[in-house]
């Protein structure tokens, strides 16, 4: 098998270099420059490696190997390519940069396969632009709502919809996207942890048992803005104050499920924000994640309650709560995981069945095919930051796994 | 007596229109384009008012009206004409616009004070430009420091000297500013209250008591960003969580004081600040005031304690404590307090004894010179936003006292 991981390792470089923020992490947003470059460039590569390529509606990038009977139904792969700001040069890119060595390994293999084989490259898959995530996904699924595009903005007040027309897309196709039913045999994806299991125990690769639902919201208290100095404590209607009530309340809620749900505050803005003004609003964002169901909702209702509760227990404060994402947990095809345990097996490659805890494209693809994931380690579990790291020998691990899945699914 | 509430209500206006900020509230940084315009309106209208007018080392507006014996220590009023970012048109402003109408009804009445006048009108009060407040009025008490004119930036990263200089001050004269000792007989400054006692009891005017002493701490807290998915709630180091135990420490060690002491986070920021990520970073201020010594100094070592126990607690965190303000309270002039409740009830004036829970200039000029405050009300105890309001009659009623006051201390 000629699997490589030096020409893995090169073109994780590549792709890392059509960055917003040299020097300090890959920041590549969806539908800007950075992105148009990394587009352009991954087109060719993909030519080289003999797929015949399209972009779709929203932007995704579809390289094609024809089988020996194109009618049949293509075995796909894939994974994103935008980053979140700062972030490193594996998350997503790794499972892109492996379909691109598998790609090339078939191609100098001579392989022919039965059916098609997709290798997919998707955007947004991050909220870190919009604020939506599953974005290409969610189009390719046929979830995506028309409204999404002209609700969801980025940091500068840009559209959705008006950030598609400045690349070069027309937003009113965006439901043409959507993958024709029977069109994909299944989908399985390559991606690194995001967190410290297999860094921990040493193990190769991950097969996903379940990606973790998620719940995403935005939370605004609204208080009074008044002087620090001269506005008794018993006075006051902190908006703040009532914000990291919440906080608090959604580790404690999330540690009690004792099922590794997890509930985060990771971004909180204060105004006015003048150290010596009582804070008169706060608005911050709610992830609450579980593989249980039952957990996301009684997590998530709890939150709920004690956000009016808190704003019930003082004067002046008032509180609206806007749900931006909300899925439930998606579990893995059992045939393909048996698949790819068998061929991790025959590869000598050490498996874990595990969780994922994040958030992918996988669970929005598995709405309309049998779908499964591959996790490569991430040095110390870190992701989403510019230490992000996974060797290109566990990479190269990870890819002959689903350069074996591949062979086996789209040869019959 | 002369004393005119329409106006004062136009100057009141003319200096609210020296506004970087239209319709969003009044914005009136130090060293801006709209201070050196409103630097000019007040000269002109001081030199109107028959006054000598020149501008201090750093930028302070000193109007004097000779007394029959110009030798004499002179007997001073003032305030402060900058603002907060989107603050209100009264907080300081009316203590220098009281200044003027007492200039020009001292004019138009042909009072020779047998002391010379001063007419202050102070800049950089707030800290909302440089994160440092009281400026000028520690350079009048030669107690600023050189450092501080290269350490203290606003959000652009310009130095308060660099600012200085562009607003054509020289920075290197800074310690000139300090008044020599001797050269005032008293300072009063009349200002609105910030909090909602005196709108509360009907009162017409405020004689402050004491002066809180306040702490300005900033503290920069620093865990680990990681994936909000995949990292277990038992393997994070969330700054933010971290932050907001501080904030809520901070309440309730306030409130156990129970002496009107409070304390308060108004600022805090958060990275990376992705919605998915755990911090990393929470950089937050820490601003502590009490009339009590013994409480500001119980609250801050508590706090301190509590964040070392709390980044203790959890591996992973750091933290580092910067204070930025100390500043004692500051007792008023028990004698210039005597007189100033007496020409109140001369003049049928309902005053409150009360402590001063914002920081002013006066407890920079108390540490030179006898010092009093009178207090005009708030409309429902708000400022530091555009809601601040204080009418034309209330502040008639304090520049009333104000007038009586001087009349009283510069003809003996």
């Amino acid at each position: 098998m000629s699997i490589d991981p030096n020409r893995i390792l090169q073109d994780i470089n590549a792709l890392a270099a059509f960055n917003a923020t040299p020097n300090n992490g890959v920041t590549r947003f969806t539908y800007t420059p950075q992105h148009k470059a990394a587009q352009q460039w991954l087109v060719q590569r993909m030519q080289q490696a003999g797929l015949t390529v399209q972009i779709d509606p929203v932007g995704v990038v579809v390289g094609r190997l024809s089988g020996k009977d194109p009618s049949l139904a293509a075995v796909a792969t894939g994974s994103h390519y935008d980053t979140v700001g700062h972030g490193g040069r594996y998350d997503g890119i790794a499972g892109v940069v492996a379909g691109l060595e598998v790609a090339r390994a078939l191609q100098e293999e001579g392989f022919v396969p039965q059916r098609p084989v997709e290798f997919i490259a998707t955007v947004a898959e991050e909220g870190s632009r919009f604020g939506h995530s599953l974005f290409s996904s969610q189009a390719m699924a046929g979830l995506l709502q028309k409204h999404d595009l002209a609700d969801y903005r980025d940091s500068n007040g840009i559209t959705i919809e008006a950030a598609m027309a400045q690349f070069g897309l027309d937003p009113a196709q965006f439901a043409k996207a959507k993958r024709a039913p029977g069109s994909l045999r299944c989908f399985l994806e390559l991606h690194i942890e995001q967190g410290p299991v297999l860094d921990h125990t040493g193990e190769d690769v991950g097969i996903v048992e379940a990606i973790v639902g998620m719940k995403e919201l935005t939370v605004t208290i609204t208080g009074k803005a008044n002087h620090a100095g001269a506005t008794p404590m018993y006075l006051r209607s902190d908006a703040l104050l009532a914000a990291c009530r919440m906080a608090l309340a959604a580790e404690e809620a999330a540690i009690r499920e004792q099922n590794g749900t997890v509930a985060t505050v990771g971004s909180l803005q204060v105004e006015p924000g003048g150290f010596n003004i009582v804070p008169g609003r706060a608005v911050f964002t709610l992830d609450i994640r579980s593989v249980s169901e039952q957990s996301l909702e009684r997590v998530s209702q709890t939150l709920l309650e004690r956000l009016a509760q808190i704003c019930h227990a003082e004067s002046g404060l008032s509180f609206t709560c806007e749900t931006k994402v909300d899925v439930p947990p998606v579990k893995m095809d059992p045939s393909l995981r048996q698949l790819l345990t068998e061929q991790a097996a025959k590869l000598g490659l050490s498996a874990r069945q595990m969780p994922s805890g994040a958030g992918h494209d996988a669970q929005m693809m598995a709405t309309f095919t049998p779908t499964a994931m591959i996790f490569v380690p991430s040095q110390d579990g870190r992701s989403h930051c510019p230490q992000e790291y996974t060797s290109p020998l566990q990479l190269a691990n990870g890819t002959k796994l689903l350069y074996a899945a591949i062979q086996q699914l789209s040869g019959r």
